[in-house]
């Protein structure tokens, strides 16, 4: 630590607009520095790599190794006109190392927002190229989360999206939703998880057949939710269920794994989360992916397309309309290309799936076995959530105004930890919570680690509140 | 050129679907060296970088250097929870850099199309900050491009985007339209550009006040447009006014800068291309960037912020709603300051501006003083555009299936020379185009190539269309 000095004007509009907060001064493996108001926090354990985006960690000296060559390598050149060697080498390989004949085709953006964006051009243009122009509807679900642009926010849904509805496209007529998979609230006690599932994809099919099944373009997903709802897994059988209504009623079936994809949560030591649930022939029409794929070196993202939709361009105008002025990126794509072949070489997908789940079976047991604020602890592999309720019994949430998710982030870095803090939804549809997704490098005592100081910060936080007299 | 051979599968989901097309193989300085179906054509002289991206050119020594370092002192962050040094000074240089008091603050976003969007999220905000939720809507204008995702293109217009229509924003209640400032095709004969501006102003002050002033939160407007219409500058008095408008009636001052902005078109060896039009109390309140703030080298661009923005955010809830996983990205963010310092330093914008100018007063001189396909020369600074007409006389536009702007774009690359060729709009409201946008780091003898091989093209292509009967 140095000593606190006087805050100043900050330059950046976000967060927050006056001064600068939190600032990340360094990094090395799972640890990083952090400074505020001149003070800095040294080795403070990352365990949620940003937005789940670190893979390798900071400061990989292979990675500037791979950096470095991939700048004297490349040659920027605007893609949609005239491509490059190294976009086409990271979708071979991205197809290669997924499930076969899975995917046919990629498309690299820079951002998982503009990988949603262009996905649903290319849904539009698949049902043009097929003479279906009425095929429009998007049905993607409640309290989900596909980026931050406007295109991307519309198929999303959460408090955070109301303020720009007058932006967003029509929920009616255009980007119908569908309730959350989320067993540990909406399961009925009665229920088993199978019959909730039953009762999920019934209510679907009822809407796909009154909207019109001629009407609907694409069912929307993420494999496993990020962001707005905490990592709930989908209940057994889910995903399967909505491939074959995809397939039964010829709608195209679009998995997000922006967050949870790209080895983050890979049961095979590979790249795909829908492998946990879906067997090859079931594999989404589209995907997106972003995050780890440049591991927060570079600033990368993708669609990834199946064979029916590439067929479908082949046999129609065997074109794309248009083209964003960073797709395929030479530079990003070599060095997402370098950190892949490390991952994949080094079998850091089947590490941090093994340590994920370790992590996440250490948290569930003592958190939910102890008097504690966490009402549920759930992930697979990498990606894992703590949810916070005032009473395990009913799962009630605490107050929006309590402030827990962002208190309880907070709290952890002071512990030296750093994760990720949700609030809940004033509507108590999903209580306050926390995600971790650490790097793939982890060891079991980085696990332990990441452990104790949640552990520790829960404990805290579950002290201050009842001194609050919050519960 | 090395032996041709037969094209193989393509994996990149754009332009052509099937095969791959024409890709980079490398590149120095301005020249690159492309491949097709296995034919390198080397020492291609660069007179657009991509779409309007390079500024330095290919294989930069100092970048190279540059992006080593930035790498290994950028630490990875989510910068709406954990910020870093490099996004503030990335924003402080462009701030410093600008006339004093037009911007107050930075975003930086990985496109164009992502600035523009968070733009719009900003304008949203603004009014809610101010308890004026019923400002909603945009004024942009008819032929223009914003970026490729849905967002940006709803305040777009153009003829590829129509297929998307279900998708974007409506025309009638949110995305309004005014018409281009196109002073080739739509000024009158008996007008002078001052009257043809007065006009165009008029229009626009009724529509406003049509709509009801207090339902417009912004007018939204290409400095200098850029791949929808060509480089058509505005008429004299046009962005003042529009200043003006917004003044009037408490409207968002907008302007797009993403093409022609940052160094591209300067006349003060600084940054911003409203430069050649507005005085610094006439700055734009946002303003999106893009392009050559990375040089190609690094995907980045930004929103700029003026003090009336920042103010009603710092007054209000002094924070902005959520962010982007790789808004202020460190690494981009100091690659570009260092690209930006270096640009300042040799004095390129200047050199650009200079360069620039010679191209386009001698394209100019000759193509329109001798029997071609050429109807007007137009641009500023380092870009410009030539728009391809049947009849100089009557400025009628070619038949759209004769393809002539891609066309040309071809026989200028068989020429050596790499432009973009745009198609002419069906409804004759734009004929074909080519734009050129040459690296800041051009010399006069880089000019003379280009003119040259540009020349003959519109030569070459003007005997084939005369041989095919076309005019």
């Amino acid at each position: 630590m140095t000593a606190a000095t006087e805050p100043q004007t900050s330059y950046v509009f976000q967060g927050t607009v006056d001064k600068p907060g939190l600032q990340v001064v360094g990094g090395k493996s799972v640890y990083i520095d952090v400074e505020k108001d001149g003070v800095v926090h040294k080795n403070v354990i990352d365990a949620m790599t940003g937005a789940a985006v670190g893979a390798l960690g900071s400061a990989d000296e292979d990675v500037f190794k791979i950096i470095n060559e991939a700048a004297r390598e490349s040659t920027y050149s605007f893609c949609p006109l005239i491509s490059n060697k190294s976009s086409e080498a990271l979708s071979k390989f991205y197809i290669e190392n997924s499930p076969e004949g899975a995917f046919s085709s990629a498309l690299w953006l820079t951002s998982g927002s503009e990988s949603n964006e262009n996905a649903l051009r290319i849904v539009r243009q698949y049902y043009l190229e097929r003479g279906l122009p009425e095929k429009v509807k998007l049905i993607s679900r409640e309290s989900s989360y596909h980026g931050f642009t406007l295109g991307a926010q519309s198929i999303s849904w959460n408090p955070r999206i109301e303020p720009f509805t007058p932006y967003l496209m029509d929920r009616k007529s255009v980007c119908l939703k569908m309730p959350p998979a989320y067993t540990y609230r909406f399961k009925e006690k009665a229920e088993t998880e199978e019959q909730y599932t039953e009762r999920l994809l019934g209510a679907l099919e009822q809407q796909i057949i009154e909207n019109g099944a001629g009407t609907i373009a694409a069912i929307i997903v993420e494999t496993l939710p990020g962001s707005t709802l905490g990592t709930t897994p989908p209940p057994k059988g889910y995903l399967k269920g909505i491939r074959a209504l995809c397939n039964e009623y010829d709608i195209i079936f679009y998995l997000d794994e922006v967050m949870c994809g790209t080895g983050r949560c890979n049961p095979n030591g590979k790249l795909n989360c829908w492998e946990n649930y879906l067997d090859a022939s079931e594999a989404p029409d589209i995907q997106t992916i972003g995050k780890t794929i440049g591991s927060g070196y570079v600033t990368l993202a993708g669609v990834l397309i199946g064979p029916k939709i590439r067929n479908a361009f082949v046999n129609g105008s065997n074109s794309v309309f248009g083209g964003n002025t960073y797709s395929g990126h030479a530079f990003n794509c070599a060095v997402a290309l370098g950190i892949q072949k490390k991952i994949l070489k080094e079998n850091l997908t089947a590490n941090i799936f093994k340590m994920g789940n370790l992590l996440g079976a250490k948290l569930k047991e003592r958190l939910l076995s102890a008097d504690n604020i966490a009402g549920d602890v759930r992930g697979v592999g990498g990606f894992w959530s703590i949810e916070f309720v005032k009473d395990r019994a009913t799962k009630q949430i605490f107050d929006a105004d309590l402030n827990v998710g962002p208190r309880f982030k907070q709290l952890c870095l002071e512990n030296g930890v750093n994760v990720m803090g949700m609030p809940a939804f004033a509507d108590g549809s999903c209580g306050d919570h926390a995600l971790v997704a650490p790097a793939f490098i982890v060891t079991e005592d980085h696990i332990e680690e990441i452990y104790e100081k949640i552990v520790k910060s829960v404990d805290d936080l579950t002290s201050i509140l009842k001194q609050e007299g919050a519960f």
